[in-house]
């Protein structure tokens, strides 16, 4: 076996494999622990994880890769974020203060702030821009060990400005050595120029914006010949009492699926209005958010092959204390994912490790659980989990050293960032 | 004027200014803001601060100091952390999934874990092996912008114990640029060898351990000769059912205050018992937790010179909803200072950020007002509040350059580190 990257001896290696979906139940407190643990990968893929004294004994020669010494150190796969806004322009450290003086944030939406105070900087912002103000969080993300993110539209709410979005979108994928999947959200918002007019504006995203993004595709030069992708893998919909009902969430989704777009939902963030059953039954790559979710509507998504996604930052951002009822999901058989949501309003934070510490403390996830629901779980809810999300062999090289006895150092420390070498697709970043 | 060091064209410079004592009521929010701002320091003393214009203006030769372009940057002075445990041995990670399925931090401690397992730990390393295992996180705050920082003892519980911390202090002080501010604590939990008999373990500290405390002097060369230092300017006790009762606390508290010792309090973290109205009759420098103060101990607490610290990193590290409330003593008129309480049990959390970020959440400060607590506030605390916590000219030069537009995304933002340079006396770290 031949190899040209090789990490040795880590006190533990976590591989989080799971080779038949998503972890569930009992499944997602295993994080697959590996002591004297090492990996051995070539050309950006993983060849064999294993024991060390085994992983060397398969080599023709240890000597030909680059090694990286875990002696003492923690392994574990990129973290995978399976939500964000991560692209926007400006910020809105203001709304902070009047959150702190008692608006909420439907309130500061509604008057214009919010969600459209960052459509109004990003429609101006010039594509360019738009990348240099993105460029120093994808680096933060990296620092902090995601390795593959989702990104969202949603800050255009305007076909040219939704397709800049989806542009700088692919510029960065190409730039930066993370891995952005797109989501188109022209549904994130009503657009000033639409206000009180929700059913018009959900008939231009059917009607124009959906055909013409599902049309788009982007040119991928190599040395092997031009290949295309899509400029959007999902569309979201804000489905929120205020924002998109279900039946205009159920229009925008079922029009995507026939388009072949995979679908995803926010769900449940501040009212219950039914968005985590919808995304049962359209059959959603996942839901998101779920802080209100009811008893019954838990109980159609943990049936579902739809994945949950908890975004605990969110709650945090708000300064609320009610967070997702993870540990009813899981005993009700749920897939569970964790993620950032990193946006400019309410969680300005590019850190899964720290998503981690809140899922430990405020959702009762033990650090396994919560490793796993930012990994393999979250890969899952990208339709990328042959992909990334664990280390097995066949899988992309996405891999953390953390400078940690413990994996569990990863949940129990917060606000400081633990991961000392990221490795994407094989290569140390 | 002659200046070694310059940091020019801040976007936004922070004086956090209060020449008067601790900042109360709404000098709490003004943060001395100074636009195009500037600062000149001397041998790591602040010589000036304004703008850059007029700062310039007063140097006889600009071209002499070390320059620092902060255009687009805020300045602020070091965080002062006036309440932590930095110094220990071993981790704690497991107690963490304790609490997960559901045992408190009292049953935890009662069961022998919690801070029995940490003094187990710490008695057992060497004076060397402990200062090992505190550099990193001594690093790990400078960072994140901690400049100054109290430390207590009180996992050694034994006097042979505890003078190994306080050497370990000394030692640490010495090493590394942080400035380190030893506070004795042996009466932060009675040691298993004392079980069920407290009062003779106060016995022992009151009468054995507090003098030969008080006594203890180390030695500090410099090149003009000799001269001593105290072992412990304060000393703190750990005041709650269970542990240390009111006539206890104020017991050991009334011997240190006649060895000359300065005192702090753990006061109310888990119960009300008294300890903050406590702290006020006895001058107490500061009274820490304050998570369950009954409105009349907090108007006691607010009339007083003594400082309210609160620690919300611990409430957040325990995965609690109840924090300090930090409104009500501001309104009340009190002096509210902010610090991480960074411990291997609760709270191992080193950013003085992160700190300021939760105190914007969940004790509803504006990020001015957390600013200036965990700085000039957080400085009185100490009795420090002459010397450190603000850019003023007479002060240390301890300051920190932040890569953001605004100071308020300090607090905005969460998880991670905005400081790009540490300036400790004069000197970049």
């Amino acid at each position: 076996m031949d190899a040209d990257l090789l990490i040795i001896n880590a006190a533990q290696m976590l591989t989080c494999a799971s080779p038949d979906g998503p972890k569930r139940g009992a499944a997602l407190a295993d994080p697959g622990l590996i002591e004297d643990g090492a990996l051995a990968s070539l050309e950006g893929q993983i060849v064999a994880v294993g024991r060390t004294a085994e992983l060397l004994a398969l080599l023709d020669d240890p000597a030909a890769a680059h090694v990286i010494d875990a002696t003492g150190k923690v392994v574990l796969p990129g973290f995978v974020d399976p939500h964000t806004h991560l692209l926007w322009a400006g910020d809105r450290a203001g709304e902070l203060e009047q959150r702190i003086a008692g608006a909420t944030y439907m309130q500061i939406m509604q008057a214009g702030g919010g969600i459209m105070s960052t459509v109004r900087a990003t429609r101006a912002a010039s594509l360019d821009e738009l990348i240099a103000q993105t460029l120093p969080r994808l680096d933060t993300m990296m620092a902090h060990g995601t390795t593959t993110a989702e990104v969202k539209t949603g800050y255009g709410l305007d076909l040219d400005s939704e397709i800049k979005m989806l542009d700088a979108i692919r510029l960065l994928d190409e730039e930066h050595p993370m891995d952005l999947v797109p989501t188109f959200m022209a549904a994130h918002a009503v657009p000033a120029e639409y206000a009180g007019r929700t059913d018009a504006y959900v008939d231009l995203v059917v009607e124009e914006m959906l055909p013409a993004v599902a049309d788009l595709r982007y040119t991928v030069e190599t040395v092997e010949g031009e290949y295309y992708v899509r400029a959007a893998d999902f569309c979201d919909v804000f489905c929120e009492a205020g924002v998109f009902d279900l039946a205009q969430t159920r229009r925008i989704l079922e029009a995507a699926a026939e388009l072949g777009m995979g679908l995803k939902l926010h769900a449940d963030e501040f009212e219950p209005i039914g968005g985590a059953a919808l995304a049962a039954e359209l059959g959603a790559a996942s839901a998101d958010h779920l802080v209100r979710t009811t008893d019954e509507q838990l109980a159609s998504l943990a049936a579902s092959d739809t994945i949950a996604v908890s975004l605990p930052g969110t709650p945090f951002g708000l300064g609320h204390h009610d967070f997702t009822r993870a540990r009813r999901l899981i005993e009700l058989g749920g897939a569970l994912a964790l993620a950032s949501d990193l946006n400019p309003g309410t969680c300005w934070c590019e850190s899964m490790q720290f998503i981690v510490a809140l899922a430990c403390r405020y959702l009762k996830l033990t650090p396994a659980e919560a490793i796993n629901a930012a990994t393999i779980n979250a890969a899952h809810a990208l339709n990328l989990g042959r992909y990334v999300g664990s280390l097995e062999a066949g899988k992309q090289a996405d891999v953390l050293v953390l400078d940690i006895p413990d994996y569990r150092h990863v949940g129990y420390r917060f606000g400081t960032n633990l991961v000392e070498t990221v490795i994407k697709r094989g290569a140390v970043v």
